[in-house]
């Protein structure tokens, strides 16, 4: 594996035209003090580059690169569509976008279009063709940074255009009104459809939205962003060939399933903002990392937007302690970046993000965060000569994410409320804190890599899904699912029949046990297990055909009912254990997949990965620690980074 | 009193459209194993009736009426008319409803309609018509079921053709402009009103909206759900007479006042899900079942609907306990019901409602919650033997219950935040603990057959209303006035002079006490009675003319001040007394009345109830309980039900 | 300095068009028997007074004017413009307000008018002409009072002509659209602007808006609704001159920026609705007289409404404890005012004010209410002989208040939630303890009079008003700079290098100290000094240049930083201390000022203040209490007020 860059990258996003030209000198000079060699360009370039439609005004961005490139700086460049200018709003009210209350949002922030609006489409091809045909070939640039956090704000306009584009998204999908009819259950609640035309966004209405409804509108979301994001590299692939694209997803993101999106990335680039108070953020952190990488299929990727400290977005910004984000930008690293880059450079002296922190903050270059800045730089530069660089991040345990799951167990009219991230992040963490690598997969990937495959509450899987997961078990491999999988179809339709793919699946099969009642517990109620430890949130009765039960339920409404069942290496958890519970099941199964931890008992706060033939361990507490990782004793400082040969 | 039907109906809503035709027959094959008698048929079938404008197709009901018929099962036919079709909102979006704040509801859920809407009203006739004309005379229809559970999503719209039927509506009531102005105190903040043409709904406004006007806008929106009721019914009454027509209503459904309603129904159905996992929700369906009794002026009932187990739309739906649903269903055929519907029979597989239990759930006929089915089917059809069915349930207390009285106290600008169901509901209670059956009556109803009536929380009340009250300490029955009562007459207009209808009213007179402050406790607040006891949200100050002070308060803003008053059998409580006080002051009141209580001490989670010459006592809690009732010793299990002689 | 009025001001709000003319006579019997000397007539008589556009009807005025002329009352006549009848609504709808989602309000409560409407200022205008003439040098009137609580339900509307007149101000501000791209710092976002028509307002947005742009909103808003004053103002001095003219301003109110509107102020006026539950309720209360004083340049001012016991717009509205009012209304006279009046005079029996006390209550004369009332006039009347009626209330400590750093500081996208009042009222509650006499002033104000200036959270400040604040320092008098003071300038850009000015200002010279980092803590964490005291909210990194360090943090993300500076008469505050802090740093600068605390160490529920030569001792708590004053020993029942010779 190659890395992407011939060294890591680091820098950050650079908007020059919120400064006077002579503080750009001054930009370089600090710059290349801070061994900085990416800067992310024009973002919001926007109104500068076009203030008047069609009018173009290139010359401050042409003597922006021009001293970035003297001074050795490459640059990402952005295709500045993030941010329509006031003109494009004001000419055009039908490109701003409409909430699903029928309310136009007003200019005044960012992202203020709709996603499907033929204007703002053409606007925005004009604007990337001319940018291209500006600097294709510019030397200064070594990417393509398309749009900005597609849907960050606006996944949806409910204006006409937008349903329009979602009937023929539908048509296509379905073919016939029929279909889209059996597929959505419209013999419920009277919702036959007699043709496409009839189809609405499901905007506020007076009671639960018809579910694959609501569904298909999510994925007509994510489509369209996607189309956004293609529409543009298609410009840049036909007008100035020869450099990699990307866009820079958003780890976890609710409002695109990013599995469709990673195959059109010439490379992945995400941003992750964790809150520093979170003493478990970074177990978060970490997951979105390796997500991030998963989506690439395992190569190198880019840390496009970090905060060096505060950002200004939470009610309470705290700033990063002293070495806090020297750990995070690790944590990083040693997940598979080839590059750390930050929003952003200078910090706004105006605007909505003034408080935002940056590399240069308003202190100036005397303060501790430009100072840390620099240090940042100058050890990435010195880590470019190891084969850290374009290395992969081996791991042998997978766990499957899927967007639709997510978005079904979202909806109303559920069972319970299911915090769908924060379900699969309870076995990420007990895999973490054993030191245990994971991959995040596709419902439906091929699993054959992998020793352990974990699918928690995966309600919604087609049949196929479900029976790939069943083969893992049937070679031999460790299959862990967790409650709430296989109920639903993609059409949201239930597996009737005991559920996990319904009634003599392959799942059942494997698993030994079939569902036949669900019995979510009342919020902050717990239950026990007959080995004594706690769950919440869920019970259910499980009939068991072919299985050893390895816990049952000790109280709530389904007291004695297995809870924990076992059928040869096919494991069924009916329930959401404590930590506890859950360490000493990712024990028994890591046993049993003959997979080593890293860590010789649970370990909280600090993380080790191995990249190449390093071995990363991270203190992320403000603590020095010390622990003993794969048979060595490793002593950390506050948020220390230790790089052991693997 | 003779029974709604030769025998207990048993069954429930029934949605064969949702399924191929050839799951009808095992439909049948169920019923009949379930002792089913009912099917509820064709509530959300307008689409698939009428699936183009005039367009009618009844084969397919043709056949399911032809296969239940032949199995043996009757039908309460619906009238299709709570959902309408795509169709309707596309072509005539006037007909969908618009919120208080501007905004048109969308299609995609059900019921969205303007209650007021011409265009809605006249296809709904045409369909009533189509549906009556096919099968009046259908030999296995006993029943006509009107709509389905009218303004549970909709009780009001801010389109103009609402608004104008709100014109014409105070026209009608207020005969000119100046008595509205005179009634809804228009001097007041400059409201005055020259024609009716200027009045508007009190859509979202500034500050507070004019007390009588949104008074009138909920009588106005009862009134309107009702009219859709009377439409349809003389429709029926037209083409198919000689059957009985009702709607289900939803017991304290603060949408409508349905003191209004029950003269026109044929018999009164009702909807019911109580929380399985809340141990006092047994109090709220005992009251509700009473409620739904006393509209019928005690007449049997029939309970339309309820879950066999979890329902869907809480944000977490636990399930029913074994045992559980049948201690429901007992508590509605001991207080005068004579059949047990569900919602629904068969499981949905897609759309909204598919995670709702149903009689024939998603994991099929060998499971506990079809076997639990299949048993309360039998035990039903082994009581119709019984003098049960069709008979009377004695009460000799009243409660008066009032929807503007609810109105009132629900609005803003108001003394304190009173919730006036949970307020009725604490007396409600207290005589429950004793077994002590209770009507719900109407303000200003006769009273005349109690021994006991009780007037919590009547704030709205006109002078004949209270006179009545009066005259039944006259009598010497007992008269229990609670807080907050008789503070506003029917326009809103505060009675002068001490409350209680004002100075020198009959009331102030049988109680010997007038209000002279409000002081209404904090939010979580206590205060302390002389006696000990605690009392919460409300005290005030009363002026004692003649009465005896039974408590006073020791702590809080009238400290000294009477709490608690008596003059002859006419008792005041001028606060929030806690459960323990309630049970003293009950049981003083009792005695005073020669009411016997079946229980000799309060007990809760057990209810005992006299119907017939059966005596019902139902456990509704997990555990096996053993009470003493009316001098007898009962051993019950967990949600066990004991039927003894009464 | 003389008095507003010859003597004191004693009555309330009276609105006899609610009323039958019979009541009016009891209504000025009643008034001479509580010494009422003023009735404030006509607020919400819009309706009544032109029934119908253009056509007046004065008669019943005139005859309640007679009627309260020869009963002796004088009159504060109002201008009848908060309240528009419905005629102008249904014939000019484009005067409703709209909010920032397109909502159009409705008809039905009061102040249903967007502050830019020409059309509501033509009508507004044209009666406030009518009743000027019709009026002018009636013997019976000696103030006009404009509109009414200007603002307090509709600050802005976000109609077209709305957004027409905010572009005409901002055009009148900036000059060129330049100047507002400079000052909006538009660069950022892409933002630009091309021309003044392009700018909407600050309505609903896909994410945060620009912050200038919000604040010049709140400024604009401010700015309209003095004009609205401004204009009848100018009628009223056109056609009616002679008599002073104000309007009813509402405290520390967002809505307005009540330096800008004071001078504009024949003589100022305000409304104070305290808590009766809240034991620190008469903190709020006192700092509210006081800045209501200030606002008048310390000048008499009038209490234009309060109420007698409980109002009706909290969700739970507790009376007034016997006395709490009398209380409340010495807190006014001895901070200044000249005069209590209330809202209202006779209690309503209909409108969504009915459950508001009043001097007349539901309950008539011969309850505790009125005969408060009546004790309270008399105690004022006797209180006019006395030298108190239009004396100053010395002042040797300041306290900046600033609206637009309010503004900001509320503003999204900032470090921490900073509730700017809240973090005011903890200095003024300090010195409260201590019974030290307050002025509030304006950033940028001359401070020359002042032995001590405080300014807390100043975030928005020119560098001109910080200059001013550090020559406090230079002149020797003692000042005291609170966190997130100098952070910002007055187009909301950060002053770089340190903050507090930025790099080199004389505040931070005058300090010894700038700023780095922010460290804001998280909600309900806290930290430690070095001596033991607890903080919360907001840590920060000072760095010093030149100052003593008088505590270090202890504790939180900034360990061993300094928390408080010293620089000789300069104090520095990095953080927010508990109460106990606070008094012991307040003990300490009282001392470094040479300023004598009325209370020889702090006191909570009893307040001091010296107006002419009399001081005041009033205990706002329900139990007797003995205290300590300036020396001398006062005993106080519950709720009791002591008058001492200063």
């Amino acid at each position: 594996m190659t890395g992407l860059f011939p060294e890591f990258r680091y820098g950050g996003d650079y908007n020059p035209e919120q400064w006077p030209e002579e503080v750009w000198d001054d930009d370089v000079r600090l710059m290349r003090g801070a061994a900085v060699t990416t800067a992310t360009v024009g973002v919001f370039s926007w109104a500068r580059l076009e203030p008047r439609p069609g009018e173009f005004d290139f010359g401050w961005l042409d003597r922006v690169l021009a001293k970035l490139d003297a001074g050795g700086i490459r640059v990402m460049m952005a295709t500045a569509t993030a941010s329509p200018p006031a003109w494009l709003a004001v000419r055009y009210p039908e490109t701003l976008p409409v909430d699903e209350r029928g309310v136009r949002l007003g200019f005044g922030s960012r992202q203020q279009y709709s996603p499907n609006s033929s204007v703002y489409r053409e606007h925005a091809s004009r604007l990337v063709r001319a940018i291209a045909e500006r600097y294709r070939g510019h030397p200064a640039i070594e990417a393509w940074h398309v749009n900005n956090e597609l849907g960050c704000h606006v996944v949806h306009s409910y204006d006409p255009e937008s349903v329009a584009a979602f009937r023929a998204w539908l048509e296509t999908r379905y073919g016939t009104i029929d279909e889209l009819n059996r597929a959505w259950g419209t013999a419920f609640w009277s919702q036959r459809y007699d043709s496409f035309a009839e189809v609405d966004a499901p905007r506020a209405m007076p009671s639960f939205t018809n579910p694959t409804h609501s569904l298909d509108w999510r994925r007509f979301g994510s489509w369209s962003l996607l189309e956004l994001y293609l529409m543009e590299r298609d410009i840049l692939r036909e007008v100035a060939p020869g450099l990699p694209i990307t866009t820079n997803l958003m780890g976890f993101f609710p409002g695109a399933d990013y599995w469709e999106w990673a195959p059109e990335l010439d490379f992945i680039s995400d941003d992750a903002y964790p809150d520093p108070t979170d003493p478990d953020a970074y177990v978060t952190l970490a997951a979105q990392r390796d997500l991030t990488r998963s989506l690439g299929g395992g190569r190198p990727w880019l840390l496009m937007e970090q905060s060096p400290s505060a950002v200004n977005w939470r009610d309470r910004n705290a700033r990063k302690q002293p070495g806090q984000h020297r750990a995070h930008s690790f944590n990083a690293v040693a997940r598979g970046a080839d590059g750390i880059l930050h929003f952003q450079w200078r910090q706004a002296a105006a605007g909505a993000e003034k408080f935002h922190a940056a590399m240069v903050p308003h202190g100036g270059e005397h303060t501790r965060i430009h100072r840390e800045a620099r240090e940042l730089g100058a050890e990435l530069a010195e880590l470019s000569a190891t084969d850290v660089l374009g290395a992969a991040v081996p791991a042998r345990v997978a766990i499957v994410f899927d967007w639709e799951s997510w978005w079904a167990l979202a909806q109303q009219a559920v069972p319970t409320r299911i915090d769908y991230p924060a379900v699969v992040l309870e076995w990420y963490a007990a895999l973490l804190r054993r030191g245990v690598t994971v991959d995040f997969t596709r419902a439906g990937a091929d699993h054959a890599g992998y020793d352990i495959v974990i699918a928690p509450a995966l309600q919604v899987a087609s049949r196929a899904d479900l029976d790939g997961l069943a083969a893992v078990a049937d070679r031999g491999a460790q299959l862990v699912v967790g409650y709430q999988t296989g109920i639903l179809d993609r059409d949201l339709h239930a597996y009737l029949g005991g559920y996990l793919g319904g009634e003599g699946s392959a799942l059942q099969h494997a698993l030994g046990v079939s569902v036949e009642e669900f019995a979510p517990l009342a919020a902050g109620q717990t239950a026990v297990l007959d080995d004594g430890t706690t769950v919440t949130d869920w019970q259910e009765v499980v009939q068991v055909a072919d299985a050893e039960v390895v816990a049952r339920f000790a109280t709530g409404p389904v007291t004695g009912g297995p809870a924990i069942t076992r059928h040869g290496s096919a494991w069924y958890v009916a329930t959401q254990p404590d930590s506890a519970r859950l360490d000493a099941l990712i024990d028994q199964i890591l046993v049993a997949a003959g997979v080593d931890a890293s860590f010789p008992a649970p370990v909280s706060g600090v993380e080790t990965v191995v990249r190449g033939s390093t071995r990363f361990v991270i203190n992320h507490s403000p603590d020095a620690r010390t622990v003993e990782v794969a048979g060595q004793q490793v002593d950390l400082d506050s948020f220390g980074v230790a790089r052991l040969t693997a």
